[in-house]
C-alpha cells in the first residue's frame, strides 16, 4: 500500500508528549518543583503544558481534555488516557545519579534502577499520578551500542 | 521545597513517547506503513518500537505492559493506559500539507487543521486505536513566535 501513497516526509521529533493525570495541580507541582521543568501555558483544572527543550510535555485531566472542543475557531480534537502511562528522559549516566539523588531527598521512591545488556542505565519513578517515569542514557537506543 | 535539595540536571528530550493500542498489531501496521516510522524491537502481543529521531515512539498493548515484569534482572516497572492519548510530530509548514495528501490517499480522515493565533498550523488524525495524533509546526512552541 505505501508505495502507492504520496512520499512520507520524514519525522524526527516529538512536539509534543502528553501525560495524563485527574489530580492536576498535584502532578503540574511535581514536575514543576521536583523534575524543574518551566511551566508554561495552562489552563487551570484542564491543563498545566511545561517546557522540554524545544517541545513540550503535555499535562492534562483526562477527564476535562476528553470534552469536545467549544471554540470553533480552534477545533481540537478530544483525547484523555486512564491509568498509568509512561515516558522517558534522555540523561546521561552521571545526571542520572544525580537525579536518583534528588529525588530521594524530594522523597520519591526509586522503583528500579538498573542497566541495560548495552550497558544503558535507567532509572525509574513514579509521578503521582502514577505514570511511570524514566531516565535512560541515550546510549540505550543507539543503533551501534558499541559507538 | 525545591530550594533544599540537589539540583535537578537539565532534561530537553523525551527519548522515549508511549503510545498504547489493544490492537497491537494493526496499530504497529499503520505507524509503520502510513506514518513511514522505521520498526526497532518488538516483543509479539506486548509491544513494538519504532525509531523517531534519536529517541523512540513506543507502542504498548496495555493488558501486556501492565503486568508485573518476568525477569528479576530487568524489572521495567509496569504501566499501561486506556483511552486515546495524545502525540505530536514536529512538521514544518510544506511537510504537513504532504502529510494530508499522504493521508488522505491512505484512507485516513482529516479530524482537524488549522492554525493557531501564532500563525502555527496543526493536523490531526486519529491512529487505529483512537489516539489523536498531531502534526504542527515547531513555531507553535517558539517562545517569540514573531522570530
Amino acid at each position: 500500500m505505501s508505495a502507492a501513497l504520496p512520499p512520507a516526509p520524514p519525522l524526527r521529533q516529538a512536539l509534543e508528549v502528553a501525560l495524563y493525570a485527574s489530580d492536576l495541580e498535584a502532578c503540574a507541582a511535581f514536575y514543576d518543583k521536583v523534575i524543574g521543568l518551566e511551566r508554561g501555558p495552562e489552563v487551570p483544572g484542564r491543563h498545566v503544558f511545561f517546557r522540554l527543550g524545544d517541545g513540550m510535555l503535555l499535562l492534562f485531566n483526562p477527564e476535562a481534555s476528553a470534552r469536545p472542543p467549544g471554540n470553533p475557531a480552534l477545533p481540537v480534537p478530544p483525547h484523555g488516557a486512564q491509568g498509568p502511562g509512561h515516558l522517558c528522559f534522555a540523561a546521561e549516566r552521571a545526571a542520572i545519579a544525580a537525579w536518583a539523588a534528588r529525588l530521594r531527598a524530594a522523597g520519591v521512591e526509586i522503583e528500579a534502577e538498573f542497566d541495560w545488556p548495552n550497558g544503558a542505565r535507567s532509572l525509574y519513578i513514579r509521578d503521582p499520578a502514577g505514570n511511570s517515569i524514566e531516565f535512560a542514557e541515550p546510549g540505550l537506543w543507539a543503533r551501534d551500542p558499541g559507538g
